[in-house]
């Protein structure tokens, strides 16, 4: 039970700090308007070191934040049933939810002048630069892979046993780096319950002016992390990582 | 006593680097000037590093800097007493008002060439981007919020005992992340103390050409942080983590 | 054996996030264009951070990712045979080659719509800003002596052993500061591998639209790193911090 | 003598990264031209962290790289005599002589391209926003006495013993606030090895088309330094942090 408040809770947070820097960058009339891509990279980074923070703080020790390493995990086994790793999987979809509901209240005064709905809706979840679904689906593919292997391989025994509180910001460099060198094409999601759940919220909130949410592309940051992360386990496995 | 010393010199430290990057950043004629959102965010989260370092060098062991934190502290008791913490906020905001009269010395060739009266100001306190007091009150809060609880959470026993240096650090890392993901509607002020003591500086001090110190404004950034602290210490009691 | 696969991984993460990174700032359309010189060398010292972290995990203790760092250590001695250090820089090499051909996919939409040829080669391997061989070489070399200079300086007994992660962390710190203080002039490859390998992919894809590898340029990236791991192992050991 | 050659090539170090990051930013032609303040004081954060890796590695457990530094540190007492303080300072002068020439080397074709005088003497010391050698001299001293004592707060024994390899990051990340947030109006030179070494380095190479050294202002970032060390070290001393 505390594992799944934790993993709700911490990916609200996850989504708090990442959908908030979107909204930094992105929303008209913000103090950090068009600050740019290592603003968005170093938040999403920070991010994720913060929701790790929250989610082993209340007891859930694996601090996944995202389905794509839950699979993975579930997969080399000793951690997750199939029951657990599926509900882990929900909350940390509903805490997306939250995660998006919270970042809509505090750029409440933003949403109604802000014209562009593409803007508005790339506050809560990705799109692609260049619409090509099976092309965005190799990228966040190929993303969510680095994503897991390296996760596999920071924590690997070989790199010794970190001390604390080193281990979650060198996974918030990881995810850093990883929306520095493969967030280009797709805006990087990497994580189903990071695109869908903040997806849903812009979905059933009142935002002003609001357009669309785009569910033609959803399935591309779902399907794409998940095959990711299952890859990620399959070579990390047969290379002796884990 | 040394408490207090170490509160009001760590106070006067965080204001000397973020009313410093302010200025860097907004001043005329500085070498950073328009340097954008990195920086700001990057100086205000290694100013809150060494404001703590400060404080704790000088014997205040928690180096709070901030009433917001101390408010939660003392509600959740065995830290402070009722007194402690009230005298605690006065040297906070003595020290941000020392912090602030050394911004302005620094910075002395700056402030007649600089012509906006809202930049000048804005490099001792905040204002919102779009004014709206609730909103900005709301906004506030939840950044206020998000830094008691994550501060509670970062310090959690499940995170272990942080090696020396690593706990300020990530402290800093924080604020940085906060400043980048939910700093965009009213600039986080998230601290009376990192608020009303430079805008009292502002008031008294013989700035070149300056206006009004908006005092209109100065309740938000006062209220919404301690309510903000007061709601953290609330949830955090309530899911656990202190 | 394990050393081979973890330095072939090892260079292909490298170059996977160094690749990365520079098609994320470079290609047209990418969410990160013109993002600027703080994602590019952000992006490197990162890269080669997860870089050592994969070769660690899978058994290549060194990490090395480079032949120019590799000759260093074999003149050393202690470490390598000459057979194993040129059978490492073969795997080195090759690791490039993968991490090139990843980059390409993980961008596949984006190269048509670059018009530019130098910038899409420029995703892969390095070019001068102005083109000169021997001050070219010779600021390759000045930057690659400092690259292994500070290793052996870095990883000094007098530094202490450090706790897990920071040595890898500190090490992409060093990379990212070589870029920010020494990659103006030539792109710091400091790397055969990471220049030649990369350039190799780029010779034998398919990529949309693409011109020349610029051959002729090709030498000054591999001799002037290994002259300057060289004479780095020469001061190193003269002046007794190896 | 072990601690001359490091504090020597420590302080080079110090300088080939710092001076090299100015001429990446400000020289014409180069990869990084523009990149802003980010780079500016990412680049001389790290430069020191570096230099002072440099240093201790050769045995030169203070790594001071600063006159300023170490006149504080010989009022202390119990570090330096006066005579092995005077040679101290007098080899980080020389050391930041050989810097500037290596970071001329380094950027060798671009000197020529440049037109403008005061950016190529920019990249070998600083130069004042505004020219009021009081004003400038104020904030000198400022900078100067937050480092040394932000230096002696951070290792005070409250603050606990560094594990391996933080201490030298954290005291590039002060560096890296220090220009974020107080060198706005003189570049922060902090150091009189820093900037005279380089500066004299300027007036005797045969840089292409150079113009003068500005010995009109050299004196400011000597002597401002070196008051603000020792207001810093009776600061400390005063408020018991050493």
């Amino acid at each position: 039970m505390d594992n799944l408040v934790g993993e709700f809770l911490g990916t609200a947070v996850l989504i708090i700090f990442g959908g908030g820097v979107c909204a930094t960058v992105c929303l008209k009339g913000s103090k950090g308007e068009n600050s740019g891509w290592i603003v968005i990279t170093a938040g999403w980074g920070f991010a994720v070191m913060l929701g790790v923070f929250a989610a082993t703080s209340l007891g859930a020790p694996q601090g996944d934040l995202n389905p794509a390493v839950t699979l993975a995990k579930l997969l080399k086994g000793g951690i997750y049933t199939f029951d657990q790793a599926l509900i882990t999987m929900v909350v940390q979809l509903l805490g997306g939810i939250l995660g998006g509901i919270i970042v809509w209240l505090a750029y409440l005064p933003h949403w109604g002048i802000t014209e562009d709905q593409a803007t508005k809706l790339g506050v809560f979840c990705t799109a692609p630069a260049v619409r090509s679904y099976w092309k965005n689906f190799l990228c966040e593919f190929i993303a969510t892979f680095m994503l897991v292997f390296m996760i596999f391989a920071i924590f690997n025994a070989n790199n010794g046993h970190f001390p604390a509180g080193v281990g979650p910001y060198i996974v918030g460099v990881l995810i850093w780096a990883l929306g520095l060198s493969l967030g280009g094409p797709t805006g990087y999601a990497m994580n189903p319950a990071r695109d869908l759940g903040p997806r849903i919220a812009h979905f059933i909130l009142p935002i002003e002016g609001k357009g669309g949410s785009d569910w033609a592309y959803s399935w591309v940051p779902v399907f794409g992390p998940l095959a990711g992360g299952f890859v990620a386990y399959v070579i990390a496995k047969a290379v002796g990582i884990i």
